[in-house]
């Protein structure tokens, strides 16, 4: 086996090379890059994604994992040769359906795609990105098309971020959520609601900076192996275990912008360093999924990051770097604010409880898109409409309604979803590390994050893929994902602060 | 002849975009990268360019090469496709020389060696870099042998940098000027120095980092193509002519450093700003030779930026930028400080008559390394001597010693000499343009470059590497490369400051 394992692990590291390679040309192009220089990464982008799909899809890899398959099946199931086999044949299969033609093509589509997205939203004009989405959307389903489904097309794209979710079982949770959540929106409504305006103060923007910094080095987030600059929309990034970056955006006039901006990356980047470096270049040194990815940032930034007994400890701490702003605001007061119910227009900075409702939007607009039940064009138009329908909003303009988010102009269509299933996981392990944990809470009262830390790199992190999703919920939580630990999370957090929920 | 010549584009566009993938990634590697980074970094710059020299060297290539040969040869020499054939070819024959594993080997060497430079130089210890040092070597005479040579091993690796330039000839050169050169610089010893102690006061660095910037804005340097960051050792890159970045290193007590620092690499940034598109992602897409790049960085740092007129325009502004520092020196006083001629330790800081016995020093090493007459650890020791013999100045530390320059780190042994060739070219174009414009100079003192620069791009740039650099130089300037332009240049530009001179 050996010869052949070390040949297959070859392939593949040369293969994740070109894909880390092109992960920092993203990087740059989202952070750095000068504006004339987008059609020529366009075209480097497309070439790398190119070879790193013709490489994967050869027949010698096919070759190589048909040997080993039977050489692995008396290995355990979590040892490093089995799941690589495993875990890469699954891979292999869907991307030998997909022509490289196409995966050139759509890389090529949505690197100018992210420009034009961008100019789009510096100008609040949908009609400049229109076209770019049109020819990233055709290329989408024929990618869905090539990949093949049984029940519905969407879940064709859905399996590519959450292997093994369909979009029925989407639908279900989704409306399961929508009827216990909306009579909790109703009564939070009808409460008063906590005075937020002094988060609209000025705060300097350096200060801001260094504050978001000083915590996740609190968190553990080793700035020896990443590092935080500034993107229009905040993102992680990895190159490799040892360099997991992080951008955020900060709003001079608007403080949790930039401050739950980076706890959220943090959560993101912790679980990227967290990975075993023996996996390091190979299709095992990711996340599990992007649902298993989002419960940890979503953890970071909420669970731990909007709790009472975070606060207990910084805020303190954030009174003395923005005095003049925050002088006269108590801890209560700041805590009931930075938690404040309210439907509003941008998804990353809408509170716990309305949050899952703009990813209910999104999924049902994606749905008609991939159905071509919607065209591109009416997005705006329809964009609005739901969200009065759901959230009694309507975005004034394209850059705070359908242009807000980066994902699809990157062609991640299905990827939404994922946001959901995150925030109810990130509950469910929460729930579970408070049990083994007993203490965690008095932890995080004195800024210890030590121990959380490790649970999730023992039950999460480490594994990289090694695992799917389900499976990886179930042995770290001893129980399927579900929506409960979630629900009472908000029930128990949000009747102290708007008094009883239903 | 179509099809072909389409089919050998679409190769060269697919293996630049690799190189340029590649630059992206070393650019990452000196500005922004986390220093747990450097490991998989160097797999990943091994991959990328293993998987360039393999496509370039493929039996294709040479099919396709000689396919096309005879169908180019009554188009004219300076045609597109002319140039294409007849350089790739030259570049293809000398690449198939080397084997893969040997680029690939000096890849991994040379991004370890300049991480473990790095650490070196801060903390001035060779010690930390000989291995490295060692092994690069190691390397580069298999290079060189491989390369193959008539007279001396070292001619393999100059040709790389300087096409066509023999190691013979160089020793002429530098023999040449080393007898006209130190009757100048003795005079000048005997001279009483300017005073230059004021350009060693506090100058803020945001201010240095702004001002700098506004000049290279007035030279032409185009923003929405390009960006400045900091490195510890500043370089210009180029990753298409639409985006073409230089890095600078600035020192808070000494104002030389930033400023001529970014208008030499301001320079070179001109010249790959200046490439004709019609080049890109081809071979000819880059400088004709590191000596006629040299040329252009010298030109704009030297020739223009440390000349009267320049200052004329640019004192007054700079006074402005730091009254404290400056209110006190009148515009004699600081353009005789700038161009102080004092022999000193580090070669970026040397005055433009000592330095070429900073390269003499250099040539002479890498000489001896080469033929195997000096073990790298001794490098220190000689280097000391040699400083002392040439200079009189004996470095008090390797940082400010052997481990000043980032070139061998990165395997660039044979480069040094391509600053000297730089220098004399500099001159005797600066000459060549001062005659077809006659109000040049007249334009300098009134901070228009535009005509200057359009003369550059006219008889350099555009051109990329379609002509050999003795091609260039004798359509740009109707001679051979000469180093009289040079002297006169600066017995004209000295003896005002210094009084006659031989």
């Amino acid at each position: 086996m050996n010869e052949t394992l070390e040949r297959l692990k070859e392939k593949l590291a040369l293969i994740s090379d070109l894909k880390n390679a092109a992960a920092v040309l993203s990087w740059d192009q989202e952070t750095y890059m000068p504006p004339k220089g987008a059609q020529a990464r366009a075209r480097q982008l497309a070439t790398l994604s190119k070879l790193a799909h013709e490489f994967f899809t050869s027949d010698e890899i096919g070759e190589l994992l048909d040997r080993l398959e039977p050489q692995v099946c008396d290995l355990p199931y979590d040892s490093f040769e089995a799941s690589l086999v495993r875990v890469t044949k699954r891979d292999y299969e869907k991307a030998r359906k997909v022509p490289t033609e196409l995966v050139e093509e759509l890389a090529r589509a949505t690197s100018l795609g992210t420009e034009a997205w961008k100019q789009a939203r510096a100008e609040s004009k949908f009609s400049l990105f229109q076209p770019h989405l049109e020819k990233i959307l055709d290329l989408t389903i024929q990618k869905a098309e090539a990949l093949g489904y049984e029940d519905h097309i969407y879940d064709a794209l859905l399996d590519l971020f959450e292997p093994e979710m369909r979009t029925a079982h989407v639908k279900r949770i989704l409306d399961d959520l929508r009827g216990k959540l909306v009579p909790i929106v109703q009564t939070i409504r009808e409460a008063p609601p906590p005075d937020d305006s002094f988060l609209k103060r000025e705060f300097d923007e350096g200060k801001q900076w260094d504050f978001g910094l000083r915590v996740i080095k609190d968190f553990g987030y080793d700035f020896e192996a990443g590092r935080q600059d500034r993107s229009a929309h905040p993102f992680t990034t990895s190159f490799s275990v040892h360099d997991v970056r992080i951008t955020t955006r900060i709003q001079r006039d608007y403080l949790p912008t930039g401050l739950f901006g980076t706890l959220h990356e943090c959560g993101h980047a912790l679980y990227d360093q967290g990975i075993d470096p023996q996996l390091e270049r190979t299709p095992l040194a990711s996340g599990a999924s992007l649902g298993v990815h989002e419960s940890q940032s979503r953890l970071w930034e909420n669970l731990v990051g909007r709790s009472c007994p975070f606060w207990e400890h910084y805020y303190p701490r954030l009174q003395e770097t923005f005095p003049a702003q925050l002088r006269d605001v108590d801890l209560e007061r700041f805590y009931r604010a930075v938690n404040k119910v309210e439907p509003s227009l941008i998804r990353v900075e809408a509170d716990e409880v309305t949050y899952n409702l703009h990813i209910m939007l999104r999924f049902e607009l994606e749905l008609q898109l991939v159905e071509r039940k919607l065209p591109v064009g009416d997005l705006p138009e329809v964009w609005n409409a739901k969200m009065k329908e759901y959230l009694g909003v309507e975005p004034p303009n394209d850059a705070l309604g359908v242009l807000q988010d980066i994902h699809w102009s990157g062609g991640a269509i299905g990827y939404f979803t994922t946001y959901t299933l995150g925030n109810l996981l990130s509950a469910q392990l929460f729930a579970s590390a408070r049990r083994d944990i007993p203490n965690v809470i008095e932890q995080i009262r004195s800024g210890r994050f030590q121990e959380l830390l490790e649970w999730m790199r023992e039950k999460i992190h480490r594994h990289g893929r090694k695992f799917t999703p389900m499976e990886l919920i179930q042995r770290a939580t001893g129980r399927e994902l579900e929506a409960e630990s979630y629900l009472e999370y908000i029930r128990e957090k949000y009747s102290e602060i708007y008094g009883d929920l239903p």
